[in-house]
């Protein structure tokens, strides 16, 4: 493709929209048209974002489907409900990344249970590397697509570290348990009092308990595509004190096939499910055996490191993941999905290395 | 008892052995004798710990028992095996408080497994609050004890988050799962590269995972004298970036009893296990309804933050424990079995306040 | 003294409410009595503090003369004007600890200049440590007082760490330099974007540069006084990503006397003076030569670290001091103060011994 | 340029190491050949660097003259010693890019008093934006070479600071004082106490205080340079709890000129200097008045954010620079070099945009 397009960022101002301008900047298919944000339209995006240094002067402007207008993409990093009402009224020939939730449930149920109001309609989902139980990936849905619902960050997380494990029936789907580790920028950059930096620093708390954060549904509609069946799922999201990262540890019982196996080579056979899953992506990344993700490996980079073993004396399998949440969890994810909708080769513009130590 | 008490203080260079000095210190009762440390014999104590400024000029001797005797308590702050041999040439009559795992697991089996070793065999496991199925606590077996196996940290937060609810039935013995994270003080001060701070900082990553870590035997232990049952149990700790603290999330199925009242009204029923277990307990605080615990509210004190909820959907409780590693989780409650085993008042010159924010 | 006598705590959701709450709760001589913050009046202590487990179910009433009325001590942690206000309706009787900026300032001129607005008189200025040209310290200042103007964290690092060597004429009071390195609980529990933790996770930033911060007048009438006459200062603080902690680092020009003295042996004959001012002063440790102050050692505890020496290449002396702001840095002092004021003991009930690591 | 150079890097294990491999993976113009390290020679890239996905399997190579010979660019990412004595043996054609300290001081007498050995000679000096009194600049000396000489990452950070002053006449060369907040990843993956993540995080400590810091002689030669005159300096490094990142804050005496200008104009006046030392070079960004620079916003970037004011209070100047030291500081400076010693765009392959929050 030799015509560099043109992508507009709604919600420039947050930790997920300075992401999707740090990728696009450096992406070599993308310029950067408008950046709006309501609240700080009119200063430039400098005084905000100052990493940012090659947009340091750009006017934030303000989010209307008229600044939004005559881009190839917008991405919009805005609260849920705000950014569903502004999709609404952008044209259907425009790519429209939606980072905000509104269109990522199928199950108009779950929705309302959820977040209280009505479905706004779900769009193709944006998590390319999903394993269906038919082996089938969700990359496929997203071929041309000119709507993406862009995932929410632990439930990257969660799902890519346990998907091929239910896909291959090597899990249960009932009596799942995922404990994360997460950065406080997945909450975006809210003036809350639990998000300040002496709240966070020297603490670890969790947030969310007992089934009610909003990803339990996106959860369980991936891995039940997953499992070809229902799932449940015990749910605990815990910040700790890092800006960025999500450590997902999840744990699901082995079925009979696998439990019966018990003899030592039982982890290795269980290996192969993760490894047939992933061996061909180029972001998710099966760790040499013995090998456990570190956040700190996948900072700032679109890629997603996995590892997986059997707890014998437990009956248990245990499968871990780590990415950035506002790369491979947010707006890299984004990106990598618009490459596939535009037919660009899915790495193009994507860091793939993270920023460590 | 109005004549002041002497305490050895074996491992004194390291965290541990910084605590316990710390909190000896400041107790009414007690006066700090000998300081041994076996690599840093001759050096200033204020060099390895600058915080304890009272004692910057006492001069650390080796561990030797000679150097240990004559001291009404010695305090072993030691790698395990290391602290078994010097307990051997201590009087019955000296409080010997090991905070190594030398004397925890009453099962021979368990031990040689997971420590290789033969059984060095066990002494009162001194964790006061642990809750037995027939209602009595631990507290009973320290009374007048002159040995006291200090429990290890991990061991201390996922056994506080969940025995009550193993002891009332409300939970199954079966099907365990503990998430935790851990701040890196627990591993000690140990020359390891996963410890740099480079390493640490911005990152967070699970260790000793799949049912191999050591302190796996010693919560089931502990699970099984709570439930009057073997348990099943899937452990994983994770470090994070904060000096001290666990985060100890317990998950654990409700029992058909419960589970059949899952009509808005479960969750209080729930609670009242916590409730009657703790009320009485100085310690251990069972937080308001709604509110989590955070590591931060327990920096420096001997207490425990518990909170427990019930996930209806997933069919699943969740309890949560916070303590500091280094405190509650080794050298607070080392005092604490002090207090007991003495007969003095059992919060006497033990923190309540955890330094925050 | 054998009566317990009563503390209201005026700000008490904020940090320096909280931490004067901690350290008045834990000393033997005073009892808290009304707690009170206007926008979170009605909720408990445990809501916003959930490390004062003893506290916790304390209702916050609202910051009016008529609650804080009848009480042996106020203490005020409230912003600047507001203090101001409400000291001026207490009784002369009641002895009043203004941890704000309100009466710390002599001179109208320096308090028009950097606050804007009429100068509300001065009060006994509580840094019991500063010693001043004639030999003299503060403490004789505190005597028997009913109100005392607490100092500022910053100012309390920089003085401790410099005035010494003013006094004993080893430095040149013209063209000091101080940088700081800062943990954000010295800027309060302020809903602020460069406060959140996903700000100060991971970097360092100055702030209040080029010599508008308010400390700089106050910090030049403590240094004034040590030299007996006046200085002249640069001071840089800076955000760090520690949630308590200031280190100062000071450094002034040799006075001649001692830059002819330069032979290798200058630094003992530098070292005395602060070895003078300090021998006898509980709460600052001149820490043993080559070993320079960490915050971590003071977590929590009234002590002050200093360290001095002399750069022979460039011709200045280096002091450096390490506080907690919130305890050496504010609360603690504002307690220490309370002492003195009563003629209680000056270290009763307050930390020695900082919580490391 | 069309063919792709190769590129050896011995210490690939380090911090420093890791980086350059960072850097050297995602340049469009190199390719990565022998990576090599003594102590873990055997292993693969990927146990030590797991965010180095793309050559995680790579085998790590003992460091030799044989396996580091025939690739176009050798980078030594060493101690000083050892870096100097494989330099010897590399053929003169072969681009080497020495990250350890031995050839960067040109005054034989200063290795020597800092060092304590022979003076290995000087190479070209890595830092291209060093402006000097005549107003060149030292990339000059660095086209078509074939050795350069990488600052040290707190040479680069100080430097990059203030010498535009100096260079312009408006600060004094004498009486320089400069204070850093230091990422310990500056310090290498040494197992070191001082280094374990307990002892760092909650912390603020200096270190080489007094003016025996290796960096010393090498801030003042660059100084000297832009003075044209000799310097004198203050320098003192701090460590702050976050792995990467250097904050410098430079003061200085205002020269006569600009002391007399001091109306409220003269910071204009001064800022010009910065101004035109900066205004063409991609990497260094003087920020717009008032904003000041933070370490976040340089991280992972090659970039260094430079913020001037002047303190009319005290007579001083202030300047302050932020870089990631291992990029900007180490890395990212070396490909830079590299990128002119062969005339490539000096921009190729770098990061300028930081990995913030």
């Amino acid at each position: 493709m030799c015509m560099v397009m043109t992508v507009a960022v709604a919600g420039a101002s947050g930790y997920a929209g300075g992401e999707l301008l740090r990728l696009f900047t450096a992406h070599p298919e993308f310029t950067v048209g408008a950046i709006t944000a309501n609240t700080s339209a009119g200063s430039t995006l400098g005084s905000h974002h100052p990493h940012l240094v090659q947009l340091a002067d750009k006017v934030i402007q303000p989010t209307t489907p008229e600044v939004l207008a005559g881009h190839d993409v917008v991405a919009l990093a805005l609260p849920h409900g705000a950014s569903g009402e502004i999709a609404g009224e952008l044209p259907a020939g425009t790519l429209v990344l939606d980072c905000g939730a509104d269109h990522r449930l199928a199950d108009p149920v779950a929705w309302k249970q959820f977040y209280g109001t009505e479905h706004p309609g779900s769009w193709p989902y944006g998590l390319p590397e999903l394993i269906r139980a038919d082996g089938g990936k969700q990359r496929q849905a997203l071929l041309n697509t000119r709507r993406v619902a862009v995932p929410g960050c632990n439930v990257t997380a969660v799902t890519l570290a346990l998907a091929p494990g239910l896909a291959a029936g090597v899990v249960e789907p009932e009596d799942i348990v995922a404990v994360l580790a997460n950065g406080p920028s997945g909450a975006g950059r809210s003036l809350k009092t639990p998000l300040l930096a002496s709240e966070i620093m020297g603490a670890a708390s969790p947030y969310g308990v007992g089934g009610g954060h909003r990803h339990v549904p996106e959860i369980e509609q991936n891995l039940a595509l997953a499992a070809g069946a229902p799932v449940s799922l015990s749910f605990t999201p815990t910040l700790v004190p890092m800006s960025r990262g999500i450590l997902a540890t999840v744990t699901a019982k082995l079925t009979s096939t696998f439990t019966g196996e018990l003899d030592g080579t039982a982890s290795a056979g269980v290996r192969n499910a993760w490894d047939d899953a992933y061996a061909d992506e180029p972001f998710v990344h099966l760790l040499p055996e013995g090998q456990w993700p570190t956040t700190a490996a996948t900072l700032g980079a679109n890629t997603a490191h996995v590892q997986v073993t059997v707890d014998e004396r437990a009956g248990r399998l245990v499968a871990v993941a780590a990415i950035d949440n506002l790369t491979k969890g947010t707006a890299g994810q984004a990106v990598q999905c618009a490459n596939i909708a535009f037919g660009l080769p899915e790495m193009s513009g994507l860091p793939m290395t993270g920023v460590a130590p």
